[in-house]
């Protein structure tokens, strides 16, 4: 059996373990990712993280001589480099990842691979989670913002810039208040991202008159679970627009399944039911049995994800 | 050099080609598709269309022993058979479309290929024509309906269920009139194709007040031109909600380019102004630089794309 260790580097944290190639987690280990401290200190503490696992894993028999990384940020996968970043992860933007992590392990250049966090997420889910054994899945991801990746044959779809994915950046009929395009943080304006994110729940809520005081997400949907009407509204506003967003990509991109995930997701019935109904209301007849299925790696994802691109050749 | 025809299977006509592995159309002729008389009666139709072509490459010293086609209707590409088809083409739906062919031409089953008729357009135009040379495309047709097509590596996205490239069928903030969805042909409501589509021009402009006799978007465009208030703004809405479709599919796809084609994009400047303002605004900053490209093959793209499928492997 061949191992590797995956990596998911996010802009607080840094999770790391050794899975074996038929996606089974050995053990893992989390560090705070030095967000503040620029690309080689990172890279650096990645690498002590990763040095651990392979020590440990050798202790028990087992040779690990792969590293994948699934990363915060824009990544260039054919050069493993950090395009670029927001200001979570100073300095990151420009970071030689995969040269980096190499050198410091003493692995050869080929043996370590990055994608995108998303990506590594869906290919995660695709390989040895909700989507296991599918040929195609869409999976995204409702949070803090909106991610996604659709996954074929073993391969997330990266874009030419790398760009690929951005499923929350095109235009929703949900994303309007009194007739103005709600802006969204891209810029842009009128966006899913800038009605479907959790934020973007919490602004609705106080958008169409609600009066308590909501720190976030989770305080709305307690309040609607409390029957107030606002948070209701918020709360439907939010999971149709999802929703209607991912039936509309489903027709175009046919996948096998859909995924989702995210805190939103993880929030159940409340958001799940309107989200799926939504969904299914776009869907072409011919897409009328589309599985529509919660990520069930739960925090493995992006670093299971990640391990399969240097454990496995595409499907 | 090697050979191959190429054939557009239509709803009116069929139009088919001798076309070279380097993408030239040698010569082409063009029958009416016998529409009421089912599918035996089609393939024996085509067969002939194509042998007069093979016979008349044969007196040039030519040899050609494959063929492709890009059909209407929903094709199976992997059995070569169609899945479904509208009224339009009677007794379509069920017919094995490149068995039928081959057993018809004494060629083996491997060298008959088809695709939905789209696909086949968007990989002419990927292989041959405004995309050639690109990793990746996203092609739409702007017509009496929308359509489109992603090619990667010389691959159309086909979907799961032979849907993929339903670009008309996903909601478009522009596709409300009063607050309520407008309905689309897919039986939804809300969707880009109810508002970007040709006819839906013609329904805009009477739906805004336009007294003038319309049979068309051709008279909406013609009225847009005097200046006429309503079809100005049919002009605008159509060609808006056409680029903030393909904005937003570009921000998700990430492609090398956008082609455009289609009897709308045929209308120039006063449609492709509006469309590709409102396309522009939706992208994100690291695709400001994308090419949005009128397409170049005319009406000879999906012959040269279905020669295309059996005459070269995937980029």
């Amino acid at each position: 059996m061949m191992y590797a260790v995956g990596v998911d580097l996010g802009g607080t944290k840094t999770a790391a373990g050794v899975v074996s190639a038929d996606g089974e987690v050995l053990f893992s280990d989390t560090v705070p990712t030095l967000s503040r401290d620029g690309g080689e200190a990172i890279l650096d503490a990645t690498a002590k993280l990763a040095a651990g696992l392979i020590k440990k894993a050798a202790d028990d028999g087992i040779t690990v001589e792969r590293v994948g990384v699934g990363s915060a940020g824009v990544i260039d996968a054919g050069r493993g480099v950090v395009v670029s970043a927001t200001d979570a992860i100073r300095g990151w933007a420009g970071t030689a990842l995969t040269a980096g992590l190499a050198t410091r392990l003493g692995l050869p250049a080929s043996s370590v691979r990055a994608v995108n966090d998303v990506h590594a997420h869906a290919l995660g889910e695709a390989w040895a989670g909700a989507a296991a054994g599918t040929a195609s899945s869409l999976l995204v991801a409702f949070g803090t913002g909106v991610g996604g990746s659709f996954v074929l044959g073993g391969r997330p779809l990266l874009g030419q810039r790398h760009a690929g994915g951005h499923v929350g950046h095109f235009a929703s009929p949900y994303a309007f208040h009194e007739g103005t395009a709600i802006p969204c943080v891209c810029g842009g304006a009128g966006h899913v991202e800038a009605v479907a994110s959790g934020p973007a729940i919490r602004e609705a809520y106080l958008r169409l008159g609600g009066t308590e005081p909501v720190t976030d997400a989770r305080a709305v949907f307690a309040l609607a679970g409390r029957s107030d009407a606002a948070a209701i509204r918020a709360v439907g506003i939010g999971a149709g627009a999802a929703g209607q967003a991912m039936g509309g990509l489903a027709n175009i991109l046919d996948p096998e399944v859909v995924v989702v995930t995210g805190g939103l997701s993880d929030a159940g019935a409340p958001w799940w039911r309107p989200m799926e109904r939504a969904l299914r209301a776009e869907l072409l007849p011919a897409l009328a049995g589309l599985p529509v299925l919660p990520a069930t790696l739960g925090s493995a994802a992006a670093l299971v994800g990640a391990a399969r691109l240097v454990l496995l050749p595409p499907a």
